[in-house]
């Protein structure tokens, strides 16, 4: 028989009694995290968000209440009216916050019970995904969830505190909004009012940010959930949240101390202090540093070789001339093996078979008196000590210069082998462990990215950011966006924190004259841009501010904070491929002869 | 030739400088908002957010600036190097905040042309909804709706705040999720992962929220876009915000005193200050006093006057004695002319002509030696001045006691007929006139509204709210719920401003044993309920805290704050009938063929 609540008011959260409340009144009410029956005296550890309190039912003090505590049993709803006092002696515990005291009690009401859970929300995680989601009311009681998901609250609020006081306004855009194009397949909605046609959720609020800039509001932030109809992944969510801003005549700078601002005041809310501001390198240096365009500091970058191999040395040891030997350390891994360092160059050659790339083994040409004096100057080059793994990347002679007609395609190479063994030797360098200070957040700001790359399918140049990214000031001027695309560089950057992209931004076109220009460079046809774009176009032609913005991912940025590995951990109803039975948000069905049908129609679409 | 930024950045805002900024330098950035030409010297007034700022070319400062300033037009968009001098004496516009100085330039760039708008934002609002529409970048740019959208941005972080600092949570439920049972027509969106299924747009975030209560978050808020796919109106939008709270174990009044927090914060932050707590009424003394569950306060309630009128008087005047007679003043209308006087008693007599409802004559009456003490004694219960019009409305002999089987239909008869009149004599009364001050803004809780609606075309009881709001804990203990539904009440409130319902709550269903009768009093197969809820029945399984919680539209509130008359004021981007050629958010067309089908297949869903 359970209890109602009849207007009963509870005076403290389970986490809250210090010592100092000895003797006073309480009311808790919450889960039966854990219960132990002694006989005349029950214990029954009661938990809410905030923590846990022991409480004690003495058969003396309450028969009732000690009666309906047999009964209680794991994760029953609870409310407790009894007196703080302070444990015994020696029976305190120290890794609770409330272990000074326990509570009395002298009434207890069952406000609902529940059934025997398949797995303990006082536990620690399990691993079973599909029970943790199917009972994702349990897993969320648990207190990693619940403090993910206060962190997530802080962190947000601490984001829109700043952006505001610094003068943003928070605009709501629309949901159900045209398809622009941004890459992804769209989410569509049928519309009922206008007979013949779909909405597409949003990808981002790109063209409406924009909008909000011609419309003169200067800042605008949001935090707006965004949609992109892609499969699955742990880290890839098909509903995602966006902390999205635009500025008006700003300059690159602007945007960065904006951003640095922000999550600096995001971070303090977790607990950790960042410097600003944050390191800045071009495209270019990213690529011949590190290999790829979101570099991970965490680890020393790549060096060119070439000056220390004279063409000399080439030659004996089979080097092509033409292109760069880079070389690269992973610290602190160690004596390696005969065998084990063997079986390291064998990888390396088995890795790179395919485009012409060798490895010198750099301890063996050490024992060679001809070789030793070249060892040396790469060691010393790459400031490699005793402990450390020195890996160097040949190319060999009739590699071609140009390959897969990427001329960075060496670096790139090279970039995801240092990753690769980053990877590998990461218990011996340990610099991927979190520990949650500073030194292990390496920011950065990736800048002058190409504005167009080139397709070599189609034979045509794509847009590298998107359409809407202004190209430096001086390619506009010099010409280059119509003679020499491929040395166009975009005002575009991306904010990179230990080798993930967290945001992606973009001085915008504010020109009319220029935007029609990228979209025929793009090989879209005046109608077709007024087709796709009429009412952005026109909004150009009536006073548009030069503007530009950024979109950073929230989801991403607290998982980071909460030191989680899945999105799952912080997103609170999250799809999963095998979700549709299991959860909540699951999609409602619909005959298969009718989705055949609607999916016809949309691939007629796409 | 347009000029480019090139990193220049401004130092203060058009709507900054004073006084006392005499003598210094300024960077503006802006538009030109009027342009006078006097021939060696032109006036530019450079606008932004914060305002305007006249600036001065003189061609002996600068003729290149002066030669620029020559050739921008309005909307044009223009950064100036200037300095800051004070204007001429008697040449201060008191009107203007930067009225005191104005900024000398020597040096213009003209950032962007613009069109000669269709109207201009320098101007008052046009009453051309389209062209607003269809140029809203423009109609953005309007003082009046750059200060409705910072308002909004204000009265949303004002809310945000008080919830976070009142231990709220705010956590992000799915926008693509399973149908649930809201009354109005979902928006759905094919799964191409689930093939066969559809999402639903969420029409509230209702079972979510439940759901995180049952996962322990204790109070959860979010302020949430919500749709409804239902016929436009100037009052309602598919997409609409909502703010959206709940709690575990609280009491109504609980839920009452967060709210009233909350509003004080916003309106607060529109610079208004309000007196908590707000009155409550339950919703039959709302019915009898005002005829309506949306009282609007702003004028005196309907009062019986069956007392005043002895069972000889209501003979002698036809009056049915089973029925109340109701009478109410509307104030300050002043001495209506005999002609006028007739005319509102057949107008009366006319609307109510359908259902046997009659006028009293009061001032008729007076004249009558027999009448005129019945004449003062209703005065004197109206409290009725002279200037006040009083109405009494009697039901005729032989009226039915009931009508259309609603025992309260008289009540609200004659509460809509109150309503008409106040809103006909509005300019009399002047009650109606926001001037927002305290007074203006009447709030009022309505509670105990009825758990059931006896629905008379199918012969069953319908969930006059939701299905998971609470019955009263008495009506669940006395068995009324099964034995006598129509006297069941709910644990539902609203909370109403000014006769607008603001937002909507209960104290939900903790208890599946009590979810399940309700379900099944609502003539839904406990099989049914499955396939519709069953992850949440299962939910309710493990523990489910007592729970409730409210959500109040965000649009209808900022609306209200900002003096607006329509949503579209308050809505950046808001969906019209006639919008899909104008707005950016216009859904995109598909073919007629293909939209038939699709509509054949919602249709069958419904």
């Amino acid at each position: 028989m359970l209890d109602f609540l009849s207007g009963l008011q509870r005076t403290v959260m389970c986490g809250e009694l210090r010592a100092e409340n000895d003797g006073q009144e309480a009311v808790l009410m919450g889960w039966v995290n854990r219960r132990r029956d002694h006989g005349n005296l029950i214990f029954l550890d009661v938990r809410d968000r905030s923590g846990i309190t022991q409480v004690v039912f003495d058969k003396e003090v309450s028969a009732e209440a000690h009666a309906k505590a047999e009964a209680a049993r794991s994760e029953y709803v609870v409310a407790v009216k009894g007196k703080v006092r302070l444990r015994g002696a020696g029976l305190e515990n120290p890794n609770m916050d409330t272990g000074a005291i326990e509570v009395v009690a002298h009434e207890l009401l069952l406000l609902n019970d529940a059934k025997t859970p398949p797995f303990s929300p006082a536990e620690d995680a399990i691993s079973n995904e599909e029970v943790r989601l199917k009972y994702r009311y349990l897993d969320l009681r648990r207190t990693e969830m619940q403090r993910n998901f206060a962190l997530r609250s802080k962190v947000a609020m601490a984001i829109r505190n700043y952006l505001v006081e610094h003068g943003f306004l928070e605009i709501e855009t629309p949901f159900m909004t045209r398809s622009t194009p941004e890459g992804a397949r769209d989410y569509l909605v049928p519309s009922r009012v206008h007979t013949g046609s779909f909405y597409a959720l949003p990808q981002s609020p790109q063209i409406f940010k924009q909008i909000l800039m011609i419309s003169g509001f200067d800042k605008y932030f949001q935090i707006a959930r965004c949609f992109r109809d892609e499969d699955l992944r742990a880290d890839r969510q098909p509903e995602f949240t966006q902390i999205d801003l635009e500025m008006s005549f700003p300059t690159q700078e602007l945007v960065f101390r904006v951003v640095e601002g922000f999550l600096t005041a995001a971070f303090k809310a977790a607990g950790i202090a960042l410097t600003t501001p944050f390191i800045q390198m071009t495209y270019d240096d990213a690529i011949k540093s590190y290999g790829i365009d979101k570099p991970d500091m965490r680890l020393p970058a790549m060096i060119s070789l070439s000056d220390e191999l004279t063409p000399a040395l080439r030659e004996s040891l089979k080097i092509e001339s033409a292109l760069p030997v880079l070389g690269f350390i992973i610290p602190s891994v160690g004596e390696l093996s005969g065998t084990a360092r063997k079986s390291l160059m064998s990888e390396i050659r088995t890795t790179f078979g395919d485009c012409g790339l060798d490895a010198l083994d750099v301890p063996r040409l050490k024992t060679n008196t001809t070789f030793a004096p070249l060892a040396e100057a790469i060691e010393k080059k790459l400031a490699a000590g005793a402990d450390d793994l020195v890996v160097v990347i040949t190319p060999k002679l009739g590699t071609p210069a140009k390959w897969n007609h990427d001329p960075q395609w060496i670096y790139k190479r090279v970039g995801a082998l240092r990753l690769q063994l980053a990877q590998k030797f990461a218990d011996k360098h340990g610099r991927f462990n979190k520990t949650g200070t500073e030194a292990d957040f390496k920011f950065l700001w990736v800048t002058d990215f190409p504005m167009y790359e080139w397709n070599e399918e189609t034979k045509t140049w794509d847009a590298a950011h998107h359409p809407f990214t202004s190209p430096h000031e001086d390619d506009i001027k010099s010409g280059r966006l119509v003679n020499d695309k491929g040395a166009v560089r975009a005002l575009a950057y991306d904010i990179v924190l230990n080798g993930t992209e967290l945001g992606s931004g973009s001085i915008r076109i504010h020109r009319q004259d220029v935007q029609q220009e990228i979209f025929r460079s793009l090989g879209m046809s005046d109608a077709e841009a007024r087709e796709r774009f009429g009412f952005f176009l026109d909004a150009l032609e009536y006073g548009t501010p030069p503007h530009g913005g950024i979109a950073l991912g929230l989801d991403r940025i607290v998982m980071i904070l909460a030191g989680a590995t899945s999105l799952r951990e912080v997103i609170a109803f999250p799809k999963t491929a095998k979700a549709i039975d299991l959860m909540v948000d699951a999609p409602t069905p619909v005959s298969e002869q009718q989705m055949r049908e609607l999916h016809l129609k949309i691939a007629a679409r796409s």
